[in-house]
Formats: structure tokens, sequence, C-alpha cells
């Protein structure tokens, strides 16, 4: 394919050693090479491919020197786009790379949109749709786990998986209409049906596997929404900073809501938690006033897990009672703190309360009881799990749903098999799965999706 | 000189398209090789200086995949810091970039500290001490102009300038001590003298001309700290608004201070503002009565430039008449608001008041007196300016105070000329001199000292 040259800059904002400017298409070489001035004159035009020059940036327009810079050249097909790309590396300047920026568009190259390079080695046929999400999950990743299954599924192992299927559908398909075609045996129709449903169960049992991993995947992916409860003075911000501690903690700002809400992410056991509303924790220990509020309401309706905070120095409250009652039906780990003053709590109430959900004791003071969080925290999400790098992990929604799909066409496929309909209406059924698989890898999907699964990406990639 | 290897992730910390690990020493190359897999064996060791090789990551203490790579390799001494350096460029995720750092570091780096790339640089003689200091102004410049005066600083303007003046210092004492040594003639005591006053004098008039530049370069490179004081509903926000909207502003947090001060950088036709406490202005417009507080009169009392801003539809308080009185001295410009209302204000008033100072009127809701205001910051701080590209500007404090210091010695040396004192302790005045300004460059400086600079540089450069 043939676009125009697109240009950005591809290192996140903010001082750093190095900045960025990342140009891709036919004229990405030539417009680097009009603002570039290497040593002795050397043209960017005449390199050899993958290789990097000294030099500096100057503004044709009036011959003032804008940076000094190295410059990457890499020449289609073997770049990230699968185009000729040029990469200026300058000194990690905000106003510096951005009037690097500027000179390469008033030279002929056009702003990139978000995603749009990553969008071109998709559209250019490098990779594919799902290896293409993938790249965007990697940037994403908070934890180990959650890297690695973007890191395998980058490299094509869920598309692998997805393509085998289709084959198989698209396999089946040409045989039962051969047989269609050409019915020279007497029991053609019966070796069509038992072909058919026999490969229609073997789909529908990769689809089922594949929906397996999705839970622990989309965890793994995009963090357990936690949130600690409990009344004031309990020790939520005790437990809040020691599971901090004792784990990497990344924390990131909502964007759009002025530190409303702040996210903090910690690797418990490889299980990521996404601690929601630390700062409130952390501030004011008042979320059982809020509770009355909507917003935590709401805050708690949207959690994957409860941590509900209990003092085992006092007698259970009619809110603590009423806190049970709010997150009933949710994953609960209930934590009885402060073991390390005399016990007034009634630890069978609690029990009873819980209703078989996991009890804690902690004295968070003494540091006792942290390990067997983490241990229930790390069982209820991977119980019976196999390793990250044993699996072809399902992490995407998007993917998740398309699988949910393929896999009720399927099942229509075989009820329709069992119940005798028409071959034909049976084939309809199986080329929808195979449609719904090939959107999963970009090969049958709409290009406004396209455009909008792209804009997630951040500038520059 | 012959150092360890180093290593540190050198773009901004952020999720962005591409993140770099930067490796500097000896065993970069083979560090870089022990954990790189390139596409049919291909081994980093062998490949050409100034290449980039596509790749995996890998982690040689389990066959693990880390990271997809892009890998340039730069030996010595064509590189930055004229060490064989190695950039690993990954996707741009927190998590992967930091593993492969750690895979770097447990493979024989070292963790960089901050600024170490440049110092080597400095360290192999590269650059010199001023051109150091160059790169990382030019790092946190906040405007285009900042960015010229490090640009043509890390160029060696400032330093060929510095090398012309100790040269001449230098040449000088040579040819003094020769006619000491070898008074053949009668009149060498005269020549001699005349020879020490007409050079001192020439490097006295040199330094005098760049300390001229001192002010304006300093301005240039940290912005003029600008504080808008008025009384409640004066319009300082709208002000400020104006000032933020007509140019392109950069907010940064000041660190360690919760988001107790917030500056925001506006460039007004190239004087660029430090705006300070903006925040503060924008929630609450109460400046005036924290004026009773230490923290607002430390701020005005540190500031560069005061907006002082009335209105035009009241008559003068005696608020007002006092915060005249707390500016007494500083470099104001009076601001006359809200003309688009009838007139109550005395100007007769305001004018005796502003004492000198530059009174302008505005109506900032009609966008009217904001070119006026623009021109009366412009006026102040470039009165009689060349342009920033026709200067050797002296922008750092501490180049400013070496040179006060050079000028001192010199000054001492042509007194004691003129007062005929012994010319061995003329001699060591001008010694004295000359070694001070090789503290400019980095001839000759205290290792604590290199150390102490290098420091404020940020990880990775």
């Amino acid at each position: 394919m043939d676009f125009d040259t697109i240009a950005a800059i591809s290192t996140p904002m903010g001082e750093g050693a190095i900045a960025i400017v990342r140009l891709s298409g036919n004229e990405a070489v030539s417009i680097a090479d009009h603002i570039f001035k290497g040593v002795g004159g050397k043209r960017l035009k005449d390199v050899p491919s993958h290789t990097i020059h000294y030099g500096h940036i100057i503004d044709p327009a009036n011959g003032q020197t804008v940076e000094e810079v190295m410059v990457a050249v890499m020449r289609a097909p073997k770049t990230f786009t699968r185009e000729d790309v040029v990469e200026i590396n300058c000194h990690g300047g905000l106003i510096s790379v951005n009037r690097v920026l500027q000179l390469v568009l008033t030279n002929g190259a056009r702003l990139a949109e978000p995603g749009e390079f990553t969008k071109r080695a998709f559209l250019n046929g490098r990779i594919d749709l799902s290896q293409a999400e993938a790249v965007i999950d990697l940037i994403r990743a908070k934890t180990d786990r959650a890297m690695n299954v973007a890191l395998s599924q980058m490299e094509g192992r869920l598309s692998n998986m997805i393509r085998h299927l289709r084959q198989t559908i698209l396999e089946t398909l040409a045989h039962v209409e051969v047989n269609i075609d050409y019915p020279e045996y007497d029991d053609v129709e019966e070796m069509t049906h038992q072909l058919l449903m026999e490969k229609a169960k073997y789909v529908r049992e990769q689809i089922d596997r594949l929906l397996q991993t999705a839970q622990q995947g989309k965890i793994l992916r995009e963090g357990l929404a936690t949130v600690i409860i409990g009344r004031p003075n309990v020790g939520k911000s005790s437990l809040l900073n020691s599971l901090v501690h004792e784990n990497k903690a990344i924390v990131t700002d909502i964007p759009g809501t002025t530190r409303d809400v702040i996210e903090e992410y910690v690797n418990v056991r490889g299980v990521p938690l996404k601690l929601i509303d630390t700062a409130g924790i952390r501030e004011t220990e008042d979320i059982v006033e809020r509770i009355g509020v909507e917003r935590s309401r709401q805050m708690v309706k949207e959690a994957d897990l409860i941590l509900l905070v209990l003092n085992f120095n006092e007698e259970l409250t009619k809110e603590d009672e009423e806190l049970f009652e709010t997150v009933k039906g949710m994953d609960v780990i209930v934590i009885v703190n402060k073991t390390d003053l005399p016990q007034k709590i009634d630890m069978e109430r609690v029990i009873q309360l819980a209703n078989g959900h996991p009890v804690v004791t902690t004295s968070l003071l003494e540091e006792r009881g942290i390990e067997e969080l983490e241990e229930a925290i790390s069982q209820l999400f991977f119980t019976g799990a196999v390793e990250a790098s044993d699996l072809t992990y399902v992490s995407n929604s998007r993917h998740i749903a398309l699988l949910h799909q393929a896999k009720k066409a399927v099942e229509e496929a075989i009820s329709g098999i069992e119940t005798g309909i028409p071959i034909d209406i049976v084939q309809i059924d199986l080329t929808r799965a195979w449609e719904l698989l090939g959107e999963i890898i970009g090969d049958t999907i709409h290009e406004s999706l396209i455009d909008q699964l792209f804009s997630q990406f951040c500038l520059g990639k």
C-alpha cells in the first residue's frame, strides 16, 4: 500500500535524556535529509539501511541550528511499519524535540494520529490485529505477568490458534461442499453430518479452552479493581501501605478527573491489584461515611475484589454488618486486624457473616498475617492456574466477546446438525463463526472499527 | 580513561511508543550481546559500528523472551560518551523497559548515576564543562530563546571565548616572564608594565561584555519569576488566562511540595515568564489575604517581576496603596484593568504611585491592552537587546559568579600595575584570573564540584 509520510514524538513527554521524532513513509528519508546536516556533507538518502548518523538539524528557512542529533535510517521493508522509517534522536528537552517535530511537519510530513505507526504495521501486513492490540497491552502492562501475556500475543500465539481454527472450519466447509456436489457414494449424507459434527465440536472445545483463560487473562491485563472498605481506624491505611510497601506500586491519575480518583497498582504474587481511590483512604479514612455517597457505592459496585477490614479489638457494630450487606455476592476477603490487641470481636459471627469468603487475621502493626492475606488473594484468582508462559491467554474484552459469539454460532451449527436441519443452514452458522474469529486477527473487520482500535494508542506508536 | 560499563533508562518515565535502555563502557556491546537474540544468530559483537539490529531480549537465566527490540551499536570514539554505546529500543512500557534494564544490570552493567553519561563525555574529553552544563540547559529549556542560548553554549561559543581569554592571559604571563629573565634592553620594565596593562584591560573588557549578557541570559535560561498581585476581583485570573492563552504554556509542579506551588511558563515576545503559584490565583483569587502570610510575602520578595493589577472601575483603596508599598524597589508593571467599565480610579494618583514604573490600561474582558502589556514586559527586559543568535550569552549562575571573581582578580592586577607594585604580585592576580576562567570550562576544577554538577542531570543522560 502507499501512504503519506507521518511523524510524531515517540518518547513520553517530559524531561529525559533522549527524545525521538519518528517518521514513516516514502518521503521519510528525504524529509529528514532536507533538514539534516551531517559531518562532511553526508546525505541521509545515500546511507545504507539500519545505520545511525551524527549531525545537526538545521532549519532550511533561515539556516539556524535547531538541535544536535543522531539520526537512524531504516529502509522498508524491515522496519516497524514496513515503510521507510527515520528516527531523529534529540537531547531530551521538550522545546527542542517539539521544534524538530515542527520542522519535519513544515517540510512535508503529516502529524501521525495516535497508534498510526502500529496501524501501518497492520495495514502493511507485518502484524495482524491481535498482535497490534498486544503492542498497546505491552506498553500498558503493570506487572510481569501482564507483560508476558502481551508478549506472547504479540509474537502471534493467539493469532496462530485463531488461524488454525479458521482453517479447520474452512476445510470442513470445503469438504462438505465437495460431498454435496459429488454425491458419488450412498452414505455421503451421513458422512457429511459426521464430519461436520466432529469438526464443529472440536472448534467449540478449542474456543472453550481459550475462554477459560479469559477471566485470568483479563485480570492479568487490566488488574483486579480492588477497594478497601471498613470503619474508621480499623487500619485501612495500614493495609494499603503494607500492600504497597511489600510490592512495587505504580501510581496513575485517571485523566480528566483532577486527582479525584487515584489508582495504584500492586503486584501480589502475580495478581495485579488495581487499588482504587487510595488517595481518599490515605487522606481521610472516611470511606464509611462516603459509602452513603453515590460515587463510593459505585466504586464498590464496580470492584472485582473487596477487602473488608474489621477491628479485632472492638465488638462488631451495626456499620460492620451493613458493610457485609453492601458487598453481598461479590468477591470479598475479610481482614480482622489488630490481633496485637485483646480480642473483643466475635469471630464466629464474623465467619458466619463472611459466608464462605476467606477470613484472615492480621496485625498490620506487627506485620503479622500479611503473607496469609497475599496467599488468600492469590488463591482466589489462581486456583489451579498454570503459569502464564504455558498458556495462550485471551485478555482483551474485544477478543473475549468475539469468541463468545463465535462459540454461539458453532453451537447453533451443532444443534442444527443434531436436529437434522438442511446442511446449507449449518454452513451459514459455520461461515459466521469463521468470520467472527477473523475479526480477532483483523482479517474480516470493518475499517471504522480499525480506526477506533488504533485511536487508543499513544501518540508516536 | 577506563571506566566500568553503566546503564540507565534514557527516555522519560511514562507510557510512550519507545523506551531506551542505554549502555556505555568497554563491556557495553558484550553485555547487550549476551541477552540479545538476533535474526539468524547474528551477534552484536560482530556488527559494524553505528548500525541497528532487530531481535529479542532473552533472559539467559531461563531462556524467556523479555522484549522485542531494536538495538543500536555505536563503537568508540564517535559516540556521546566516547566509549562503546549500545541503545536498546523497547516498546514503551514501564514494566518491559525496567525488565530489560534489570537484565542488563544482572549481566554486568552498573546503574548509571544521574548525568553520568554526560560526565563521561566530559571526562573523556569530548566536551568541556560549560558544554556539559549546556546539555542540561537544553533539556530544561522552556522557550525557543533559552534553547538557542543552550545550543550555542553546547556548540562551544562560550568555551571558545573563555579559551581565548585564558590564552591571552597565559601569553602575557609568558611574555612578562621572558622580559624579566632576559632584561637585555633598558626599557624592559616600562614595556612589561605597558603590555600587562593593555592585556589586562582587554581581558576585563571582554569579561564585562560577557557579564552584560548575564542578566538576560539568566532570564532566558530560568525564566522571569513573575507574581500577579491585586485585590480580589480586579482580574488576576483573567490576566493569567490571557497570558497563558496567548502564549504556549508549560506547567510544572515543583517536586516535594505536593502541588503547593505550581509554575507555569509563558513566552512573551521571547521573555520567558515563570508565573508562580498560578494555581492559587485560579482557585481562590485570595492572594491579597495571603499577602499577610509569610510564604506569600516570600514569593513576592523573590519575584523578578510583579504584575500589580488595579480596578479602573473602583477608587483606589488602602489595600491598593499597601500593595504598592510592598513591592517598592522591585520591577513592577501596573495594570489598570476593566476599562470597559466607567472610570472611577484616579489615574494621576496611580501614575504617582507607580513612580516611574510602566502603567498599562487593559480590558481583559474585551481583550484590549494585552499587546501593550506584552510590549511593556518585553521593553523592561530587552531594552536595546540584540538577538540571542548574535551574542554569546552567559546564563549559568556558576559561570556568572566565576566571571565576577575573575574580573575582580584582573582589576586587582590593573590597580597593582597602576600603583607600581612588584610584577610578581601582579602575576599572581592574573594567574588567579586564568584559573577562575578555567573552572568555567572545567580545566581547573575540583572533582567534588564535578560530581555535584552532574548530579543535577536526569537519569540516563
